[in-house]
């Protein structure tokens, strides 16, 4: 599970940061989803080592320009370049319409179902599932309706150790079928084998919680709660508190404190403002986007600031037990 | 009068040219036009010496989404930039319904009325004239409604030579006006002085096509005659001609003979094909943008080949007469 960021500023584009979208790419998958697309995100995939003929699905959390305008290029990019498989893209009400007015007024033909273009308007809950991912969205709080998303990856048995229980001399056939699905069996000399003894611990599935656009959100921290990553925006310093409530955005600290309350494992910060761009501090805008990582890692320790291109490898934990030792587990 | 090209490639980007647009900025004014608006313009702009809010007129081929899609973006931009500015907008029927459908599904409010945005949908003929500049349209030959853009500087009457009027002793007064004006006149002594003696050279406004997309086609030599800058589309080399026919492109070829028919001083090609985006032949893309530049300049040697950022000073011809002098005068 590999997280990309493709643009993590607010509003408008900047020469360091870009509109919103992050890639997410799956293990053992050969494509990968994307959250938000922003104006330009295909430019930034043509920067990165993804392909926009790899994308999968396509999940976006609202309706405003920042997150969205990428879209019917990137989809008509991919069309003209061959990309022949399937996406879907989720997304709230309206979505359906914006990308019907494109393809009609704009002759693109490149996001329609003859396409394999599939346009899903999302309701809370569960909105997707396979075999390994459950995709799960919840309204935060903004000025328009916003989803934000939780994507599950399932725990996986450990693997059953077959050396090992040839050795104990446990007859293949019927009974590993039973140790693996982590029964207890009994043998013919007497003996009760417990399946824990011949699997390694199970892989408990990661988390990946998404939650752009909002303002402080009881569904955020619901949608995070005991995430691997956890992005989150954190478009103002706290002393522009008073622009984040206009506007119905997060602080730096009002993320952390999501992330904290959620017991998330990690915080990335995205969605920064353009009035932190500067490398450093200046007399008309004396904050950087180090000030915004200082307030959030006084609250919740393992906040980064995310930038355009960051690339980051979600490790997995183990069983449950053993991620409770705490951090140490989580920097592997 | 100045050009510079914001974007260079056709239908995709790539990573060395972004999808159509280019800027025009006139003499002794603050701001600037922009023809077409492909995705990313804004974002090219920001890698410019130039900005959002300095734009005045934007003029639309035609809406294939290569030509469009960074529109709604950087109108939002704008707006959110703080640009107070009004923009009129120019462009093929479809045009207002396009931004309408962004602006009401995507909540900008950054393209309508109220922020200064005026959407005209364009007729044959001329669309726009102050007291310096024409600018008309043509359609082309493309797969959709296109429109080509003709701007004429208008021509300028020579500076009156005030001193030297005193010097052969003319009174000050109603006899200045007339000859200003290029009238001959008859003083009380008998002498008649004609106008030209106490002029300098009128100076001959500029013009500046822009015929993008488009196959071979009449009304692009229209539009380009005698033209100080042709701005042709060359997607296609001659040995793609098969190509250029089906899709209703040009190769480099037909924009030389167009600038040639049109008598032209100097063309640029732009909306280059991504086949020939490499710097060097390979053996599965054996032409590159230079083969595109040896044909054009086997038939108008006035060729470049525009590049993304290109900057071109459009330089002033002197009075018809002097502009009969040949090549010298236009290297200026």
């Amino acid at each position: 599970m590999q997280i990309t960021f493709l643009g993590t500023g607010a509003g408008i584009p900047t020469r360091a940061r870009n509109v919103s979208a992050v890639a997410l790419r799956l293990p053992q998958r050969a494509h990968y989803w994307l959250f938000d697309c922003g104006e330009g995100t295909q430019h930034q995939i043509l920067r990165s080592s993804l392909s926009i003929s790899q994308i999968r699905r396509i999940f976006i959390t609202h309706l405003h320009g920042d997150h969205l305008y990428g879209l019917p290029g990137l989809l008509a990019s991919g069309k003209l370049g061959g990309a022949s498989g399937e996406i879907d893209i989720y997304g709230p009400a309206n979505l359906e319409r914006y990308l019907r007015a494109c393809r009609e007024t704009a002759h693109d033909g490149g996001a329609g179902e003859a396409d394999g273009i599939r346009i899903h308007e999302v309701e809370p809950g569960t909105i997707y599932e396979d075999d390994e991912f459950t995709v799960e969205c919840l309204p935060l709080r903004h000025r328009i309706l916003t989803f934000g998303y939780r994507v599950r990856e399932h725990d996986r048995r450990g693997r059953f150790l077959v050396e090992h229980a040839r050795e104990i001399g446990i007859p293949e056939g019927p009974l590993f079928g039973r140790l693996k699905r982590g029964e207890s069996v009994t043998l013919d000399d007497g003996r009760t084998i417990d399946s824990a003894q011949l699997c390694e611990p199970d892989e408990r599935g990661r988390i990946f919680a998404y939650c752009t656009d909002t303002a402080f959100c009881d569904n955020a921290i619901e949608l995070a709660r005991d995430a691997d990553v956890l992005i989150h925006e954190a478009t103002f310093a706290e002393q522009d508190l008073e622009l984040a409530r206009r506007s119905a955005h997060s602080t730096a600290r009002i993320a952390a404190t999501v992330a904290r309350n959620a017991a998330a494992h990690r915080l990335f910060l995205t969605h920064i403002s353009p009035r932190y761009a500067q490398s450093r501090a200046s007399q008309d805008r004396p904050l950087t986007a180090e000030d915004l990582l200082n307030e959030a890692q006084a609250v919740f320790a393992d906040s980064q600031v995310a930038r355009d291109f960051l690339t980051f490898n979600v490790p997995r934990r183990r069983a449950v037990e053993e991620t409770q030792t705490g951090a140490a587990s989580r920097e592997q």
